[in-house]
């Protein structure tokens, strides 16, 4: 059973939440064990004063998560523990030279197929889309169109529709940062960002520094503008390892830096706030840029919204890229970065690149924000996103082969699969492809095709049963 | 007056349509002169075999083009001339160096001014949001939403919407092409499908052919890539002059040619199917890819859908772009483009700038084709944006100086206006501003500023009083 102990529990959360995390930590610390029956409910009430409900509510919420039981008539057990609780991923140390990426056509063929397989849902980095809140974002469309009716006939030139920078600013205190709505671009989602990002601070030729493994769609990224990338060895939980990073920028004239601090795709990982300072304050030293992909950095597991890394920029050097695909949906294309001392750079790429995001999708957004629906929403698929998470790493660890290694993800729908060494993930993938399953193998991930007994697997669908059934499959395929 | 006789009226013109443009013949050729009066509608039906409303149609039609003039219990009359007919522009010759553009500050200043000046009409390239189709627009957004409830969350990733591609490819034929819907790349509006042909085709330090003039935005799409861009100096009735391009290629290594055929931005020409052949044939022989943005190819003035420049392609080698925003608005962001040989690329290229296209917007555009009211709003469309171009240019032969000479476009809603020699378009451009009146002045149009004394006017709005003031007031200023 997953712990989520690095994440205390903030006086914000909801009575319900920190009962549960209390009572997960009796189990956790072995002051309540396996077959041991929890209070009743009525001595709960009576020694800690909160309601029934409240009590039932906590309850729920472990036995959601596969901690306790419930037995007709006489209670709630703690339940067995799986057999063994998975470890997280070890750190690999990768070669430091800037490498000439020639991996589009891979990257394109892998991920093309694997996520057009019939069993798609653990290849995948989105949502199921019965999951967004559909219905609220529709009733938004039609006020919208109603209200304006030649939307389409409107260009958001950049920076873009006035009152969603506004709506972004106002939400950028819980980000560590005090945007003000001028500093916001609208982009058509993350990726356009990332983009624009690159296309302002370095040119063709030019050394970006990414961590290792990354999301393949930014090696891709630096393919096709001519960049050269060096991977940056990556911590699990800590992120890139700082020497090795300082090491690269000494001898390799590093023109920016890219980041994923807050739900890194594939790693899951949250850096703390001591560890975004130190990185913030490495490449400040240095007058390094940072473009921080931070199209996760709403979807964490803790109570509170992590920061960006801009929080800890003294030099106006770090770069934000945001976006709304993650939560209300890709399909709407809408994205934002802040960008520094870049503002007005990335501000003209817009132009150049797209003109505009589409008109419709702004004002509703900024509109499903103002009247609240976000914040429920995300509070919303937090919990859902979290069981999820859960159930998938307590499947993988009755599927998978013994040695196993999964991430305990701070954040994001993706775990990070140290599968045992004999295995070869670009063969698993292929062999996984033939019975139509859909898995991502974790050389994509890598610069240097690293990462050869590694997969990415995702939870933004449910653990259904084919899902179930699938990972059973890659189980017997990694023996 | 304008006569347009460069347009036959093909048969399949609506009648009351070819009864006008006989009539409007005679005019100009004097057979009917000023002051006379028109057949009578009895007898018209008499004679031709017309109905009533028929020939009522074509008279209002020339009223409406202040050709004739209706007289109060009395009849149609034939309406004096105005004063002068404006003549077109000269050509004019370009240096012929490739050039590293650095103008993009420049663009930006004076674009942005001049486009967010009370008195706009003049000077941006888009209609007035009332005069797309919204209300029929709107049913299908709600229509759409009620189907697929769940849009948001549905990534269209490249090629995008496939009903969207169908309907596409099947109009296809009347650009003069047969493209299937895999040949199809769906992108965020024109701008992005300039990017990615260039990007497919050429890399930073390669040299670009443009027409000169060309739209601007090109220039910055060039310069934003590092790419150099060589002028050919360009007729404003037959396009570019081949020998100057055949000479750049073979000295200068060019990588593509840009070209805009139908409805150039801002010679407004729409160049013939034999120059349309030569152009294609020379760049095929020396294997050089041209780019078409045929964003106005739909709005033309005459009958029929122009070609693209694709319908000459015997190597696979001529990218065509093209966009929605300009018929059905901007705000949409839904553009297509068909790559040739270049497909592949494009595709891989549209993945990593911004993923896919809002999903909404592609499914409304598929069933507004599919229901007919695209092919409906474009007959609308060409007659209304017609009348407006042929009022602004009676407008402008009225308040502008003697020696202006402007474009008689055959698509597109640019008017391109040559002003007396002493005439500095910057200065104007300033002195306009001053009074609250935005135009673009001639050598943003141009890698090496030419066309000191032009300036571009636009007729996507109606001649409102307002607008006519400002023309006045721009005449003035010329003196």
């Amino acid at each position: 059973m997953s712990t989520q102990s690095h994440f205390p529990t903030p006086d914000a959360a909801p009575l319900y939440m920190r009962l549960a995390h209390a009572i997960e930590r009796q189990i956790t610390s072995g002051a309540l064990r396996e077959g041991d029956r929890l209070p009743s409910i009525r001595r709960l009430q009576r020694e800690q004063g909160v309601s029934v409900s409240t009590i039932l509510q906590a309850y729920f919420w472990l036995e959601n998560r596969g901690c306790i039981e419930a037995k007709p008539q006489s209670g709630f057990y703690v339940r067995p523990p799986y057999p063994r609780s998975p470890r997280e991923p070890e750190f690999r140390r990768t070669t430091s030279k800037p490498t000439e990426l020639g991996m589009s056509k891979l990257l394109v063929e892998v991920v093309g197929a694997a996520t057009k397989a019939e069993n798609v849902a653990l290849a995948v980095s989105t949502l199921r889309p019965d999951m967004f809140p559909n219905t609220k974002l529709n009733q938004i469309f039609r006020k919208t169109m109603q209200r304006v009716p030649h939307h389409n006939g409107i260009y958001e030139l950049p920076p873009g529709h006035a009152a969603l920078r506004r709506q972004i600013a106002r939400r950028s205190l819980t980000l560590g940062c005090s945007f003000s709505p001028d500093d916001i671009l609208i982009t058509c989602g993350g990726m356009e960002g990332l983009n624009l990002g690159l296309r302002a601070v370095a040119k063709a030729g030019d050394v970006v520094a990414i961590e290792s493994p990354t999301y393949f769609g930014v090696l891709q990224v630096i393919e096709s503008l001519g960049m050269k990338a060096i991977e940056i060895p990556t911590y699990p939980r800590d992120g890139m390892c700082l020497d090795a990073l300082e090491a690269a920028i000494t001898k390799h004239n590093v023109k920016a830096v890219l980041s994923m601090s807050n739900g890194h795709n594939p790693l899951g990982l949250v850096l703390s706030d001591v560890r975004k300072r130190d990185l913030v304050e490495l490449t400040n030293r240095h007058d390094v840029p940072i473009i921080e992909d931070d199209v996760y950095g709403d979807i964490t597991y803790s109570d509170t919204r992590p920061k960006v890394l801009r929080a800890f920029d003294r030099k106006d050097l770090v770069i934000t890229v945001s976006s709304f695909s993650k939560i209300l949906g890709g399909g709407l294309r809408v994205g934002w970065m802040e960008a520094a001392r870049f503002r007005q750079a990335v501000s003209e790429l817009k132009f150049i690149n797209t003109l505009a995001s589409p008109t419709l999708q702004q004002m509703v957004v900024a509109e499903f924000i103002e009247c609240g629906g976000y914040e429920r929403n995300l509070r919303r698929m937090r919990t859902t996103l979290s069981d999820q998470m859960h159930h998938m790493r307590q499947a993988i660890a009755r599927f998978m082969p013994e040695e196993t290694r999964v991430s305990n993800p701070g954040g994001g729908y993706s775990l990070w699969v140290e599968l045992p060494k004999h295995v070869d993930a670009m063969d698993l993938y292929h062999r996984a492809l033939d019975l139509k399953i859909g898995v991502l193998p974790g050389p994509i991930f890598s610069a240097t095709r690293n990462f050869n007994n590694f997969i990415r697997l995702s939870c933004g669908h449910p653990l259904t049963p084919d899902v179930e059934r699938a990972l059973q499959t890659l189980g017997r395929l990694c023996e």
